[in-house]
């Protein structure tokens, strides 16, 4: 089958020619690809960045944001069949440690990260596990959602976990209507009736998040933090999502969290340097947000399949793989590129 | 009568003879003082490092941790009256605002902070307020629990947050078995069945540790981060107290936290310095700790009352202030180092 | 001042010329009423329904559903002003005590309850406490929101509870669309991403509930329990809210109430009788259900403010309340019947 | 190999030699049995009671309470090796729908329940899933522990629920010291700092109840829900953990449970049978509590291998199954029967 390849850092992808996966393992499930999403995470394993964290032999075929059709199961899979939509889960994880018992599967002692440390989905098929597969609701499709299998679901879940401490009194500040910030905007629209005022540099940012359920806007021009104080009283926000985490981020974020709130971080770049007095005095928490879980995923899909969760996505041949690649690279990509085969 | 007054910054304090206090708002509750516990924040009072921060009108009677005998009541105080024993919760707060009415009252957004930014204890009577003031069981003397209403409660407050994700198969690394520190391993050992690991740079203070309660204590010599690594296989620790927050506790504490985990700074003094890259990959959490509400300190009393919190304490004549200040900062006073008019 | 008091049980209502309240105690607060919501609850006073329970001594003005403009405070009040609008809190609580001081008001140890226990407000004036008077904010009228001073806050505070189960994928069934159930399907809607679905034997009812956030609505017939089963995969909702509590909703409600589900009871009636053995197999949770607290009442007065939850009113002058108690007597109200000095 | 069977209801248990099984499926496990509990449901089994839930095939091998040493493993089992002592969660559970997926996998959509309606442990071998074997402290032997697995693992999930919401100054009141309830305590006395309260018909089980960690003990001789209101001002519980089910336990549970309290269902027997008027005003929760899942019986195995939680057995040869029956029925067992092969 087509795979799209990392041969070398620093060198351009390569469009090889590879054996078709199929089920090793009682619960492998191969999926036959939809829609492979490219991620800013790509640009930077070509330049190495990850080549040390990963450990991963070259060549290899990287796509870590994947969705399709199950084209083959393993003996003990029960839970799809050939035929079936789904979206795949970020990681393969075992299912049998602590982390995995506890519906923590992300924290899975053993976990595999296909596309990072493993063949990925920019190919024709991947093979993955029964756990990370998510059944599609018959109104979506594949290359429509496969952004939201790691970004998407990223976004998921910092702001479910924000959410869970907000009410109708409450204000949380996003930070970032980016790629991220975009569908943590909706999530936290959909599940919290805290009024929510997003940050961004960019108007037309501000613009899109205002239509899809930010309750302010504010450009992030140099007063913006002076502006969320004053829209609290002076006090801060309960809680503040940052998806940037950058550029000086951080420190405003915890200048607009209000006594006793929580700061998330999502976005990273830069260092959380803060005082411990101020940590004490204020009782702020600092929550680190990693990508979501399972159950994560299949809200996530249940938010989609409503329509509470919509991404705008722009779809390449796989075999016009670098056309993507140069496009996200040069900022040309409006909403997420998304590989077909 | 007496009380011990700040009459200038580096200057010593002054017996001097001030009116008694009287009720004057509804609420007011005025306390004959049976013990005034003699903090290290004091000594900074005394320095002037709280002077810009409390606005304080110099002369002032300092004291913050005190306990007694209830004098005289507002009219419209209805939980104590004259005679009750009590220990004195250090903030005035105003019971109607969002914290007070939520049970957070520490966050009350118009309290009082009496020895700090008005009259304390340091003296043979305070004035505090019917929302201040916690019944001490029979078997409790004001003058030994004293120490408890600040340094205790806050040991308590973070060590009760902690508690509230622990259970059976994990475990607490606690930072710093000091005055705090010493109290939050008995408030652990009460409220949470998790293993508790005690770190100090001092043998005697971790066989202290281990007589109240702690399951492993470590020297902190410069093997303990490795050492509390390997107890718990190579992942870290589900909770870490930081009692020390100086002298490079807060990296080695986030070092000793598991993914997933929650560190949590009470001790203070450095910066957290942290990368958001290692915040989003390991997802731990920073949880700030002040010191405990009102409903903290009810259920610290409980613990005392069946002697599952104790603290050694060495009690001073009040006329003899100087002499314990002057042992506290030479480092003679063993336990807390108690006023007793 | 005009007030309309019960005079004899069994007897009507009799307007009479009472003395204006005025502040007594330190925390007192009268309020110029500018609504008083006629409740079901009137009608079962006059029918000595609540003497034994009330103990309150005739004649005594009722009314427990009220909002207005605030007319004098009592010395110690800082929250509110003359002249500022608020809806009250039905009990007033005495901020002392363990529930008081946890935000559980509603289980003060000493409440007392005007229009039940001591005069109300069907009258030109109450006598409240600042602890109990919500500032409203521009956009709303008492008149508008007097009702939901009760009635409003009880389904708010059960379908707040309900929602801390709730996410994405979750069913919540509620039980009856009436006074309370058209709140609680708002108030679910604004806090939850749950499906909503709603039972009640009046078609109308159902039309209105979709109107208002349900996203199914089933007419209560006789296979209502089946249909919930058949849109739960044959399992039952993750939660039943049974805003009923009679004619035989409680064994159904049960019954639609999935494995480790949440079953709650609002409206009241007949007894929940279930088997232990059906308790632990099933391992439900039946949750009792009264009045929100202050906070909740707080958070209702947001979610009014911006329009998430709308009640519909019919106004009469407070000379007319014997039309009104007889238009509620005979059905003749739509929404909430409201009186205006 | 040997195994004792269901022949027939209302028949003997008979002896057999059984084919021993092997691992079939890639996750199965197949435990060399180290001990067998002897359990009341047994002879519920055998009068039929269970014929029609459970659906079994006759004949066939019971026991439900099991622990050994790992024997044989499919081809996917990671979490154990041959040779590893384990004690057996009673459920097998797929490991993929939602309620695995999230920790709580005791509501499995398809679980078996070996011992009921499969091949269970009163046998030299057992075959079960790598989802349920726990791995024992080298401190526990299988024949001690053995039945934790279902009886104690009952009792410590009831108990762990309870305890969420139990801090210093609540009470917890445990009904019935028997089976169940003498493993309650001792978990709730490692998990919680509250008062424990016990009440039971037996002054000597009640001896045993203090010796281990109860703090009250009262003769359930018909004036114990007053004693336990007087111990409680009037009020009654926080918690109330009803190991009885039976005999007007319900009713007096719910008597003594406080209001907003939490009213614990595990033993059964009789109805609940409470007026709705009655859960509203006293606004009181009736909580169901069925075995616990995969991680209670790792917190539990973690209590008990720091000895925490004890129980005392008599133990029985395999061969002697019909002793340890007939022991049970007439009420001759100390502690827990376990059957040795």
């Amino acid at each position: 089958m087509k795979a799209v390849q990392v041969v070398g850092y620093h060198r351009p992808l390569q469009m090889t020619d590879v054996p078709e996966p199929t089920p090793v393992e009682p619960f492998d499930v191969v999926v036959r690809i939809g829609g492979a999403g490219v991620c800013r995470t790509d640009l930077h394993i070509l330049e190495g960045q990850w080549a040390e964290k990963s450990q991963v032999t070259l060549p290899y075929t990287i796509g870590h944001e994947n969705a399709g059709w199950v084209h083959a199961v393993g003996g003990a899979v029960t839970n799809v069949a050939e035929g079936d939509k789904v979206i795949v889960h970020p990681l393969i994880t075992c299912g049998l440690c602590r982390a995995c018992r506890s519906g923590d599967d992300v924290h899975c002692e053993q976990n595999a990260f296909p596309g990072i440390d493993s063949a990925g989905g920019y190919a024709e098929y991947l093979r993955t596990s029964a756990r990370s597969v998510v059944k599609l609701d018959d109104s979506l499709e594949p290359a429509d959602v496969a952004a939201l299998a790691d970004a998407g679901l990223t976004a998921y879940h910092a702001a479910a976990k924000a959410s869970r401490r907000l009410g109708p009194r409450d204000t949380c500040v996003v930070i970032g209507a980016g790629g991220l910030g975009h569908i943590g905007i909706q999530v936290l629209k959909a599940l919290t009736p805290a009024k929510i005022v997003v940050l961004d540099r960019n108007p037309e940012a501000l613009e899109l998040a205002l239509s899809i359920g930010a309750d302010e806007g504010i450009v992030a021009d140099g007063g913006h933090v002076d502006e969320v104080l004053s829209l609290t009283r002076g006090r801060g926000a309960e809680t503040v999502v940052d998806f940037v985490g950058e550029g000086g981020s951080t420190a405003e974020g915890l200048r607009m969290t209000r006594e006793a709130g929580d700061y998330h971080v999502v976005g990273y770049g830069e260092n959380v340097d803060v005082p411990t007095i101020d940590l004490v005095s204020s009782e702020v928490t600092i929550v680190g947000n990693l990508v979501g879980s399972y159950n994560d995923l299949c809200d996530l899909m249940e938010l989609a399949a409503r329509d509470l969760v919509r991404l705008h996505t722009s779809t390449y041949a796989l075999d016009d793989f670098q056309t993507a690649i140069d496009d996200l690279d040069a900022g040309r990509v409006r909403g997420r590129a998304i590989l077909v085969p």
